[in-house]
């Protein structure tokens, strides 16, 4: 927390390195972005060992520890340094004026192809987005103030923390609480309990654990805990298990590394309020409305607004002072992500008549099926509500005689209990019958895995790994 | 309302006319500011019609009114239209992308001499002050949300009405309530009840016209109705008297033409809401803090922080966003303003240990005194805390025999109440006695006036004219 202000504060650039990264990865990266100082916890030294000699613009490294006496450590060709050391023998520091538009923030983010893309942002850009999230979260359903207290359960490397923990919660003057390493049961549990924490927020899996943790009911998760979802959408099943925990409120939020990353929330206006409960919290769940200075269209291929008809899918488009101008040193694909003058987000949507927006599925995942598409997470989210799923992935694979792609469902039961492909299909079936989806959309294959779900660097299910892993099980 | 969005939309520049100037101030600040279209309410056209020969720069007018037919307006030397006609026959408009440096508004301040100032701001200034309010005005002891309806009972002419209403208000989803106009009991009084308005700003002479009005006591004020304040300190008289009714909460704000208006707001934070009701209290009447993105420091002379004691006086200087950059066409007043790189707010205040600010006085209506300085708003404060007193000033008047200025103070009994000298001046001697105003600040002389005390356009009490109205009491 002291590097998020003091680094941008001196006029450098903090990168958060993506400590979840293959080595080839983390290399990758710190040559790409050119850093200079390394602030290494000690628990990384050794990993830093092994990749240092590949490491071609570090000269310096300060050991971060947590422990009385700081680790002596040596790191090959380079001059290391302790954190607490500099501290102790620092005198005070001045900040400067820095021109607003001075780079304040670098991060990788991994997409399908190719090696992790840089993203930046200037000190301008995490303030206004800092103000704007600072402002949503002050309106329904969040309402935050200076009486609550924050635990972000994301890590502080990925996308600012999301900006909502160190910018716009220290902003709006929230407590704030750390999360350290994410130890579900002898930590983040028993302190969101004992801290009496009001507010925590991550991606569904992150969700999911604290929810199925087998310490979990020891802990008094309170009525009117709000938990903030982002990252991807919030599967039906998990929002009605957080529901019915001591009547967790989930708020469903919408961002990308690129954006820095907060652009919609499920917002309530004054009207809003007095909507019907059901109307409302499947709005929770799922909806969205643009947060402050962040404008969004969901668009066709011709960049033209789809209609506002709840039903039309189109592609999420965006503009705001807080996107990233550009991938890092990559001309072409900062053209992809700017076409048109705006940030195309690679997700798909409708938008309804209240320009309320409702995501369907990463532009990547929706299933081609003769034509036409196939909304992987409604099929996820339809499975997720049959009580023994623990977790589900719907991908499209290519199917040998029709060519395109059909969906394939990948379902992991809840600890220790079963699942038949013939339960799943019944459970779909009854969908189909009630007109919630067309019985073509029907998985070709229900597999049944007892193995935990591939997942991204950012906890969500690697759709990537699993086409690759099941790319012929319809040929088969 | 609307022309507050649509005219800064277009790129060009709103000039909201201060319509209580004298006619030729009018015309000095319309031809200063090269206005070429005016907008007029209809029952300003004769007010025009006579000016209009002396305005070198307007080129078209067009007409608004509330009455159901258009009336036929003529202007000497330049076309008139109607704004309805002109809303039926517009087709829709698609407004531009502007750069954020577009100046999009222009209004006069008056100083103690010479023409009114001009001050100007562009769009980027105006929405981070926005934002910046809606951040403030969402933190205690506002907490205004989406439930809250708002009521500015400061004139859409005057800095932005206060940028509360018409920006930060809409930005922050708050419903807006007109004033119309300043009709106490027909009007303001009966639709703060009818419309359950539970925000209301303004400054502190409204407040009392409000509590004071005889249609005042049929009206429900409802308890947590609560009352920015601003413009001028907030009396003690004041502030009890809206306490006792219906526990109106009054909280302190602070700002000028200059900023925009607002830099500092009687806020608090999380620990200051664990403080004693009566230091509390204080500081909802008296206190400040800055509000996100302004910078305020209380410096000397030297332009040197003051001690952070609470005792020592200082000049507030500000630095933020959202400040005037100059005043119009005036770069000698221009420097001055903005000396060494500060603007300089000409109120003296005190800093605390945590850096909460508060406000002696203006600079100009210190009183000087033998090389000392005698804070006029506290000797104000401590007579207006008298019951049947009514309005007090107190001003600097010139010693005959001592060189420098002596206190006088000006007198007006509440209606229908009698007040004498002697009352007042043992009034003040309680306070001489407690030790909280020094013997030698006591009033040279007070003045019992059963005229209401002049005010400027802005409704504070006219200290200019009081000096110069009594400035030979003391000799006589």
């Amino acid at each position: 927390m002291e590097l998020y202000y003091a680094v941008p504060g001196l006029g450098a650039v903090l990168h958060t390195v993506n400590i979840r990264y293959s080595p080839e990865d983390l290399v990758y990266t710190i040559n790409h972005a050119g850093d200079e100082i390394l602030f290494v916890k000690d628990e990384f030294v050794p990993l830093v060992s092994a990749i240092m000699p590949k490491l071609k613009t570090v000269r310096k490294a300060v050991i971060m520890t947590d422990r009385p006496e700081p680790p002596q450590v040596k790191l090959p060709g380079i001059e290391v340094y302790n954190y607490e050391d500099l501290i102790k023998s620092s005198s005070p520091y001045e900040f400067g004026d820095l021109d607003e538009r001075t780079v304040a923030t670098l991060f990788y983010t991994s997409g399908t192809t190719g090696p992790p893309k840089g993203v930046f942002f200037t000190h301008r850009q995490l303030v206004l987005h800092a103000m704007a999230v600072a402002i949503s979260t002050s309106a329904p359903p969040y309402e935050l103030s200076v009486r609550d207290i924050v635990m972000p359960l994301v890590p502080m490397y990925h996308v600012h923390a999301w900006g909502g923990g160190p910018h716009a919660m220290f902003l709006a003057g929230q407590k704030y609480v750390f999360t350290g390493r994410m130890d579900w049961g002898g930590y983040i549990l028993k302190t969101i309990s004992e801290e009496k924490v009001t507010y925590i927020y991550g991606v569904p899996v992150i969700l999911y654990l604290l929810l199925t943790h087998p310490d979990s009911p020891k802990y008094d998760l309170r009525g009117g805990l709000k938990y903030g979802n982002g990252g991807s959408a919030m599967p039906e099943g998990l929002y009605k298990l957080a529901r019915s925990r001591g009547g967790i409120i989930v708020i469903n939020g919408y961002g990308l590394s690129e954006t820095a990353p907060v652009i919609a929330q499920a917002l309530f206006n004054a009207s809003m309020l007095g909507w019907p409960d059901e109307k409302k919290e499947n709005y929770l769940m799922k909806g969205l409305r643009q947060i402050p200075l962040a404008f969004i269209r969901v668009v066709n291929d011709q960049g033209k607004d789809v209609p506002k008809d709840g039903k039309t899918i189109g592609e999420i488009v965006v503009r705001s002072p807080w996107l990233t101008p550009a991938y890092f040193k990559d001309p072409e694909k900062t053209r992809d992500l700017w076409r048109g003058g705006w940030l195309h987000t690679g997700d798909v949507a409708v938008w309804d008549s209240e320009g309320h927006i409702w995501i369907m599925d990463r532009l990547k995942d929706v299933i081609k099926s003769g034509g036409e598409w196939i909304v992987s997470t409604k099929l996820e989210d339809i499975i997720s509500t049959y009580p023994a799923v623990g977790e589900v992935a719907v991908v499209g694979v290519p199917h040998p005689k029709w060519g395109g792609e059909r969906p394939v469902a990948i379902v992991v039961p809840k600890p220790g209990q079963r699942i038949t492909e013939d339960e799943i299909k019944n459970h779909l079936m009854k969908y189909v019958e009630k007109g919630e989806i067309p019985k073509w959309w029907l998985p070709d294959k229900i597999i049944i895995s007892e193995k935990e779900l591939p997942k991204t660097s950012t906890a969500k299910a690697d759709k990537k790994v699993l086409r690759e892993l099941y790319k012929n099980v319809l040929s088969s």
